[in-house]
């Protein structure tokens, strides 16, 4: 097969450290070569001290758009030149779309979650989310749970440094939305537990479950497991979380992993960028995940 | 096939303006797809104004090298931490290796045209050469032979804005080499017919002979073709220049396009580049030239 890069091909990058083992690169150049587009996607090791002049480059060599990952989500917004209303919000940015220099922050990793779980038939509109964590994934999730009409979203957290996080977020959901949030340390296992009872969807955004937290999970109570409760775990890797095990022991009829919500900010972050849709499929079949 | 490209892939860049049409992404990416090397290799639409930003972008992004071409040969060279004695001599740079943020500036376009001889049996040293052209390529040429030992080069040029840059090349080649260089304006048809007649190699560094100028060549006498004289034309579009099919048929038995010189030059920047041998033949079979 010839190869497919030519004069004609036009750049997304990916601009975080470290950055090498990623699975975007694969995911985005499968979708482009599937797909016939003259686009390449790259992952560059960028900190926040090459931050500004990444950015620079990036209007300079008219790079199309880039995904932005740890550690520059919070610090590229003062650089960029408009932001989405979920980015706004979130105060963080996984997705530069460059519209002829004019450089556009959006977060998908609050939609990529909402669409994971619309795909296994769960809408969170009108519904009661339970949501522990409140870093990038747990910000993200939940604003866009709020932006999508959710009725309550109840979140715990440990006393880390995402506490404050988490107590603005409940702070601008309950002053720009119609969902009502709260936020509650998660040593109150009573109140976790109530809420728990109370909600459809339950979402651990916490690295809980990942390496090297792998045999731990925050619920370990199977009272807590109900089959109408959906359990959502943002962790990939492994595939099978603690959490995710304990539940579907306990009678679980929906839990599912973050590989969708990996899957679909993707796919988004790729409609942003070149207003086409993402071969998911196709994806997942090169990413060896069917 | 799966896509090659992938999270550990690391970006060679073009930056010139047009450049969608050019060959050079073509020839690098199927290199690095024949030896299985974790790069590609791709065109950015940059001029002068967006250099300055473009050059930060190479850093802060941390792109492997460079190649850069018009308007940009001349206007980079500030923008650079250290030159090549060439690219110092030539005032041009057309590649640009990172050295984990020192960016090194050499220029090519010589070496690649001494290569194409060289490959042909023509060795330059001891050699009298006329040159006509003392643009980008034919400045790069002249310094390229001095520093390969050329016995004698004579520069013609018509009276336009290069004439100037080649009484420049002319006192830094007498000055800083062994070769004796000279320059006479072209319209001094005498003077030319005399340098040819004591030349082993004339090499035609214009633009005559390439669209608009295709049915134009700046020898139409017989008597200035002779069989032991090398002919070398850098255009290589058409293939075979007005200047080639006449010195052909007058009995030239070494008349060589440009495209050799084209090849090489690259040849020589994926080195400085990466370390390693571009596979020529493999990339003239991938650009339909064998």
């Amino acid at each position: 097969m010839a190869e497919r890069l030519n004069g004609h091909t036009l750049l997304v990058s990916l601009i975080a450290t470290p950055i090498r083992h990623s699975l975007s690169p694969t995911m985005w150049n499968e979708a482009f070569a599937k797909k016939g587009m003259d686009y390449a996607y790259l992952a560059f090791e960028v900190g926040n001290e090459q931050l500004e002049d990444a950015v620079k480059g990036i209007r300079a060599l008219d790079i199309q758009g880039s995904n932005v990952s740890m550690p520059n989500k919070q610090k590229i917004i003062p650089l960029l030149d408009e932001l989405s209303p979920a980015a706004e919000m979130a105060g963080a940015v996984n997705t530069v779309v460059n519209q002829k220099g004019h450089l556009v922050g959006h977060v998908t990793d609050g939609t990529g979650c909402m669409r994971a779980l619309r795909e296994e038939g769960v809408e969170i509109k009108d519904r009661i989310v339970t949501l522990t964590g409140a870093g990038g994934a747990g910000t993200a999730i939940a604003i866009q749970a709020a932006l999508d009409g959710a009725k309550e979203i109840r979140i715990f957290n440990i006393d880390d440094e995402h506490y404050e996080t988490a107590r603005e977020n409940v702070r601008k959901i309950n002053e720009k939305t119609n969902t009502l949030a709260s936020v509650t340390p998660l040593t109150d296992q009573a109140a976790f537990k109530q809420s728990l009872a109370e909600s459809s969807v339950y979402i651990d955004a916490t690295s809980v479950g990942m390496k090297p937290l792998q045999d731990e999970s925050l619920i370990n109570d199977s009272d807590l497991i109900r089959p109408d409760l959906v359990i959502f775990d943002v962790v990939y890797s492994p595939a099978e979380t603690k959490l995710l095990r304990f539940a579907r022991e306990h009678g679980a009829k929906q839990a599912y992993n973050g590989l969708g919500m990996m899957l679909y900010q993707g796919a988004e972050a790729f409609r942003l960028i070149t207003g086409e849709d993402m071969p998911i499929a196709h994806v997942k079949q090169a990413l060896g995940l069917n």
